[in-house]
């Protein structure tokens, strides 16, 4: 095995160039297996084998800075940095990340999760480097959907103005800008080293001479911004318009021709595109044939490429997606928008079924969100469907265009509370403190997959901002019989008890009826409601409680800061209602990879952790 | 006077073509005298006066649709459309406001304030009219420097794709986009409708064909895209290849050339970007010259252009100014950050003492706050200055890129609090609860001008992520003597008293210091406290507190949800702590504009009302 030489930091550099391919090979069959067992991104880590050996041939770890967009596709990175033996812990509870992590290793320069942010890190890295100084390399790698995102356009438009040394390596998959830059053909890229380029530069400027009175100014400044000819002929027209240098499209399975581009590119003065065009899921049939379905997957089979657990009860995206077909067959104005997670967020039917009514708007929340605003103006009902830990990325929008105009926009907060194995930087773990700080805005959580129905017919009928937000994975389905209408800021009751009232939001109710059982094993009938309304909480039921209660519970999946608990807690105090409130949320913390069970266990949001917590206080 | 005429929307529509400069200069001796007497926003609007009339002439309102980024440069569209009669009452409590409203009038399609939404907002109007199958015509007019917004360049993507028809104004005053398109002159416009563009196009044409190879397949593409040849010749090159048609440059001042240009982009498919190039400050000689200081002003003598009130008191900004000026010489790696504001945020002489470690990367705070954790993370300090509405762009970053790998950025959050006659979209009153709810972050705020120093001193010794948060206006300069050191997490006791204790915020301690002589009026010695950290707040004074008291009140220039009295409340509820609470904040909503101290009237945030409150709550 070829694999077995690759033990720490840049042992790639000691094989010869016929060993390059092979490698290549091993690495795939590697990265295939663990994955199949792991679960996790496969498709763009295939696509990205060769592209990263040629940045490890051409930068040397862990001196030199190499950013990943997004960073799911750094799994080769991380095989080639001396993290193989642990491979096969990948996106396990405290093991390996599917992600960048600079504690996990010195070559990870800086961790990403969220999309379009590598430019404006390898910029400081860049800028920080030349204010010391030093002469280490720097580049990010983005792929071509995250290039839609804002934040990459300010990061490229102020890396022009700085004029650092660095390479933004442009991995492109075919999947967003082709489409604007794919009309020529990739073969172009040789005309620039050729005569024929030469050739076709004096053309075009004999006949600009031709052109009395202007042709000659025109000469001028054409060739004062040196690229404007290579503008014409060439697909990355839009990078040399904003004052960076641009090389490409190169073939992103060619080791050695990328090696070579790397190093023209470190020789050129300040910011370099190099554009390379990779194949999503390449080497493996299954996933060439469906990139989408194993941009991030479960444990799968090798062979069939069929999942190895057939998912067979629903989970909220697909309840989510069920609703939304409905909703809009019956209501004409309901309009759905996603930032590039069509899939993702369940919205596939609904495109299908009213393609004028569906926008996919690319990876850039803010704009899904003011564009939503501008739709709701004129009467629609915008319903954007969007994971919680993306949507901090609308903030101001959520604020500044919809709050602070009541616009009528639904807000459909998938991937809810902790996700899982991706970890830290898509746990969503924020969404009711930030929501719920923002002026006008009603925030809702379903406790079960009827419930999400309901609300989401409810945010539909309603008339300004409105959320609901839902976890990951498999939908809660008992509790089937309590399904009350819905009424503006108002629980639900679903179990009277007395002393100790349970107040639980959304996904917590499914934990709370355990604790509820637990604690009536224990002698303590517990009261359990669903909050249903965060945003307006319900005020008069919690008066009411005073009556037989003694302490009040809440519980959420949220941080503790700002949320839930902190409102009902004020209020409860503030108003001297004789409860003792016990706050039951996730710690103000970032909250690794691991199984939500796992996870939860760690946090002690289990029902056993809760019983124990609450009991320790009711007997206090 | 031609302004007598204009008293409907529509009114400059009966106007004769000769009658029009006339009207125009009118409308600007009308702005300078309003804005001479209120303050506002000058220079961009004197720039705009001609532009407004050109759309007016165009559009008809309030039918179609006119959004107007940032808004600020809206008062000839406020004048145009009805509004001249109250034109006295602008920006002040309960008037005019100074950007669009749509609850002002009709023909203000969309709210703004902040930069770059614009075009979102337009998209989402334009696409909302062809669901419905209506034909009004839809409008945005964007700055150049709104143009560096990641959002705007979100939305010109997803309008490329959609190919709706709206003209996208941008409004070039010279200041950030005229660098790089600003190489061609303004005539070349001309050759696109005259026989040169045509015999140039043979030409290149002529010289492709020659090409062996690639020559005849290269002319087939570049003719299938239509465009490519203008972006050869034209300073549109960049929006040309995002998808977009392109008209300009045209001379911002010259009314029927720009009424020419929207009558023929109303006339091409798709979405249309038409560039036109204005000065700020136009037709007002001081104006022209500062047009940085006539951006923004308070009342001033027309005809010497000098404020009329002078200020002499500092306010938090400039010392703010002078601590890092300070601080870069003490500290080389302190780094300076601004999207766009240097002036503002107080970041000019810093920028000339150390130009080499000042950063303004353009209306992009979210690049801003991930570059500042790139430079961070290779050991610099990065100081972001930024005013708290606007970082709401950044929330994510702050949370993603900053907080979830403990970087060492300094949050300098300037106008946190009501900032006054900027109203709703300004005003900085949900910084506190979005910044404690994310992890590791620590907020502070000073309690004066001293204070502010010692804080930005403290924040910048520290290491892991650290804000300051500072409001708009004169600096509080009392309590000089009370100058205990800043220890992390620790409050610090102003006056000792008992029974009522008073824990407040930065700028609240300003008017608790009022609230307790109001007290002591009344005979009561209450304790004040400042809080100096709202997270980690001071847990252990409150603590001691219950000793000698029986009510603590939280003072905060924030929303209530989610903010420092929250934390506290809940706090001392769960464990069980012995005092009453009153959480003094700001209602959980949008606050318009006013001057300031009508405002905490207005919230009952003055002492008066303050302590009327605490009485109230103490004697029940």
């Amino acid at each position: 095995m070829l694999l077995d030489r690759i033990n720490r930091p840049n042992d790639i550099r000691k094989f010869k160039h016929e060993e390059l391919n092979p490698l290549a090979k091993e690495i795939r069959e590697f990265l295939i297996q663990t994955v199949s067992e792991n679960g996790g991104h496969l498709a763009s880590n295939l696509g990205a084998v060769e592209l990263t050996m040629a940045l490890h041939l051409a930068l040397h770890f862990p001196e030199d800075k190499l950013v990943w967009d997004v960073g799911h596709q750094s799994y080769t990175h991380k095989l080639l940095t001396g993290r193989k033996d642990r491979f096969d812990t990948l996106r396990k509870h405290g093991g390996l990340s599917g992600f960048p992590k600079t504690n996990e290793s010195a070559c990870d320069a800086f961790n990403t999760g969220h999309s379009s942010t590598s430019i404006s890190a390898a910029l400081g890295l860049a800028t920080a480097r030349d204010l010391k100084g030093e002469n280490y390399r720097v580049a990010c790698v983005i792929g071509d959907g995250a290039l839609t995102g804002g934040m990459a356009f300010e990061a490229l438009n102020n890396a022009a103005l700085l004029k650092k040394n660095f390479i933004i390596v442009l991995n492109d998959n075919t999947m967003s800008i082709s489409k604007n830059v794919g009309g020529l053909p990739a073969h172009l890229s040789n005309i620039r080293t050729t005569g024929a380029y030469k050739d076709l530069k004096e053309g075009i400027k004999a006949s600009l001479n031709k052109i009395p009175l202007y042709g000659e100014k025109m000469v001028h400044n054409i060739q004062s911004t040196k690229s404007s000819l290579k503008q014409l002929l060439i697909p990355g027209m839009i990078f040399e318009n904003l004052g960076l240098t641009y090389l490409g499209p190169y073939d992103g399975h060619d080791i050695m021709t990328m090696y070579r581009a790397f190093v023209e590119a470190e020789n050129i003065e300040g910011p370099v595109v190099v554009h390379v065009v990779t194949q999503k899921g390449k080497g493996y049939i299954h996933a060439e044939r469906h990139p989408a379905r194993f941009h991030g997957t479960g444990a799968f089979c090798v062979e069939s490429g069929l999942p190895k657990k057939k998912q067979t009860l629903a989970n909220y995206t697909n309840v989510f997606s069920t609703v939304m077909v409905k909703m809009g067959e019956r209501n004409q104005n309901v309009i759905a928008i996603t930032a590039a997670m069509e899939d993702g967020v369940g919205l596939k039917r609904f495109h299908n079924r009213y393609p004028e009514r569906f926008f996919d708007v690319g990876i850039a929340e803010g704009h899904a969100v003011t564009f939503a605003a501008g739709l709701a103006k004129e009467g629609f009902v915008p319903v954007v469907a969007v994971y919680s830990s993306f949507l901090q990325r609308a903030f101001d929008q959520i604020v500044h265009d919809v709050c602070m105009q009541s616009l009528h926009v639904v807000f459909a907060i998938d991937r809810a509370g902790l996700v899982g194995a991706d970890g830290q930087t898509h746990q969503g773990v924020l969404d009711v403190s930030y929501m719920m700080s923002i002026p006008n805005m009603t925030v809702m959580a379903p406790k079960n997959k009827w419930e999400l129905s309901d609300m989401l017919k409810f945010a539909i009928a309603f008339d300004g901002p409105i959320s609901l937000r839902y976890p990951r994975g498999q939908a809660y389905s008992d509790l089937k019989q309590m399904r009350n209408p819905i009424e503006y800021g108002k629980s639900e009751m679903l179990q009277q008890g007395k002393n100790i009232a349970i107040l639980a939001l959304g996904n917590m109710v499914k934990i709370a009826v355990e604790v509820v059982e637990q604690l009536k094993n224990q002698g303590v009938l517990a009261t359990l409601i669903n909050a249903r309304f965060a945003m307006p909480f319900d005020q008069d039921r919690i008066r009411e409680l005073a009556d037989e209660h003694t302490l009040l519970v809440t519980m959420e999946e949220n941080v503790r800061s700002g949320g839930f608990g902190e409102h009902v807690g004020l209020f409860v105090k503030e108003e001297n209602i004789e409860l003792d409130v016990l706050t039951i949320a996730l710690p103000d913390d970032y909250i690794e990879q691991g199984s939500v069970d796992e996870l939860f266990e760690e946090v002690g949001l289990d029902a056993t952790s809760v019983s124990k917590r609450i009991l320790a206080q009711y007997e206090k």
